[in-house]
């Protein structure tokens, strides 16, 4: 499915692009005055290749997975806090539910690597690969083939939006520790100094940051012999929920769907996902930055924007959820505002 | 009206305030993980004095005017571009008519000093004071009087909109060269170097742009007698839908609205009022950084921030339009998340 996913994922469309910013440059307001949310009406255009995008149904997927990790002390809350967040997930009263109210988006919940098995549950999808990543200090975090099976969870959950009439889907994800695999990716991939790129997460303080740092470099060191290909670096350094968020991010890339990229974790999924297929890149949206230390550092090496700046750090694809109504109004501008010619004004400047 | 209305204006409660944080850091995320969310969420709070604030009523209210300093060549557009531009708001074909529709706000168009003297319609409030602001590179913009009817306006609307029941008020514009008397306020009133408030509005080029600062140098200096306290500055340098916006600010404080201020030329108003009274400041959000130059002074100078910077030029309350957005998510955050006790997590870091 991986090697199948990644041969469908084209750069956008040049004519269309140029179809976009022609209407664009004839809408009622002086050129280019409505800035980034007319780079984005554009690139959309472009994804979706249609004269009027319409981005009706959106969809966040949040990834959950759990990271033997934490028993190294790199986060500020117990494990058991993932499984009782899901709870709180499905009963529609976190973060993540709140937004995607206010974005008009469904939210879906996928166990993929939870460490308690939960009970069936509307809105919960079970695609469990592994009860929790390994800790990444000692070893790998999973074998290259839970790797790529996560991959694949990912990949059929875009594929799944895609047969829903989904157009616009977000990532988002919840595993305590998770921002430890996270900047163990970004050291690898970008690459860079684990000091740059790790930040105290859900809430270290100065002396647990420290600690983080030598844990992760502890894990770039212990896994050293993977660290060539994307995939095996995925495998040694990640978590399930950051393989499957690689996943959403390639299958929304081959079906043309408008993706969404939540914070600091989701970040690191998609750069797996950019490093295994460049041209993925056209059909990412980055939400936000993150005060997540080391999401700064992402930005200004891959020359990315996000598209706000709001101090988030709670993840769940959150910020992602806030980015998802920008996105809309950028779509509704280019389809709805009027050009100059139907009301009777010169182009001007 | 002005008088009683400046006086009316109390800092917002410290006692609410602690009572929203208590409750931010209960709810179900690491502690202050939503970020500026959080301290929207906070800030309205005590503006609203409610246990569970609600957002549901909003209007735009779009202050229109001319300026006969256009006759120094200082826009890409001609004055005529003004009241067309009025029709396509009243025809829901503008910027701003898309981004309100999203945001779910009314939008109120009214004519405070237009050249042009249209015929009356539906979502149109005329309420035209001077048929376009005077050439201020020649003399001054207003009379004193002149510019505290057009403060009065804006109070008006803000008592409208209180009685209205709305409680998220944004400010928006439209006048063919109101940045030139936007600059030469920021000029006055920050104070700064025209050089550095000084953009290029709808277009100019290079040439375009050092002959709008030359303009505004001579609006500073035939007008020097006048710059001492706000409204003489104001009746000098301003332009009647700046003076409205001004009292819009104001009405809205004294009402205790949520006001989101739009770009470049509504923050013009926003400083008048802040000059007024500075306690008007806690009911103020800045919705963006515009990226006509000189904004960005006034956030450093003023030591605030605004929540988007999305490089929109184009006014008319667009960039306020998207923030209500913004903070409406805020709001619902603080109104709807579960708490820590409710899910049985421990608070943690």
């Amino acid at each position: 499915m991986l090697q199948k996913t990644l041969e469908q994922i084209q750069p956008i469309s040049k004519d269309w692009l140029d179809k976009a910013w022609k209407r664009l440059d004839n809408l009622t307001k002086p050129r280019r005055s409505l800035g980034r949310l007319e780079e984005m009406a554009a690139r959309i255009v472009a994804i979706r290749q249609e004269e009027r995008p319409e981005v009706v149904k959106k969809e966040v997927y949040v990834f959950v997975g759990d990271h033997e990790v934490v028993t190294e002390g790199v986060s500020a809350y117990p494990q058991e806090v993932t499984a009782l967040m899901v709870k709180n997930f499905l009963a529609g009263g976190a973060g993540i539910n709140v937004i995607a109210r206010c974005a008009g988006a469904r939210v879906n919940i996928i166990d993929i690597g939870m460490k308690q098995d939960l009970q069936d549950a509307d809105g919960l999808i079970k695609r469990n690969i592994k009860r929790a990543a390994g800790n990444i200090a000692r070893g790998p975090a999973m074998t290259r083939e839970e790797a790529e099976k996560a991959i694949d969870v990912g990949i059929e959950m875009a594929n799944r939006a895609y047969e829903n009439g989904t157009v616009m889907i977000a990532t988002g994800e919840m595993g305590i520790g998770n921002t430890t695999p996270s900047s163990a990716l970004f050291a690898a991939l970008l690459p860079a100094k684990v000091i740059d790129v790790t930040g105290s997460g859900t809430g270290l303080d100065e002396e647990g940051l420290r600690h983080k740092v030598k844990v992760i470099e502890q894990a770039l060191e212990i896994n050293r012999q993977s660290l060539s290909d994307p995939i095996p670096i995925l495998a040694a350094l990640g978590g399930l929920e950051i393989a499957a968020i690689c996943g959403l991010c390639l299958g929304g890339g081959a079906r043309r769907l408008i993706v969404v990229v939540d914070g600091f974790i989701s970040t690191a999924g998609a750069l797996v996902a950019m490093r295994l297929n460049p041209n993925v890149r056209d059909y990412l949206f980055f939400s936000h930055q993150s005060s997540e230390r080391g999401h700064g550092a992402f930005f200004r090496m891959e020359g990315l924007q996000p598209i706000l700046d709001l101090d988030l750090r709670l993840g769940e694809g959150t910020g992602a959820g806030l980015a998802m109504q920008i996105i809309e109004n950028a779509v509704r501008i280019y389809n709805e505002m009027a050009t100059f010619e139907e009301v009777g004004i010169e182009p001007g400047a």
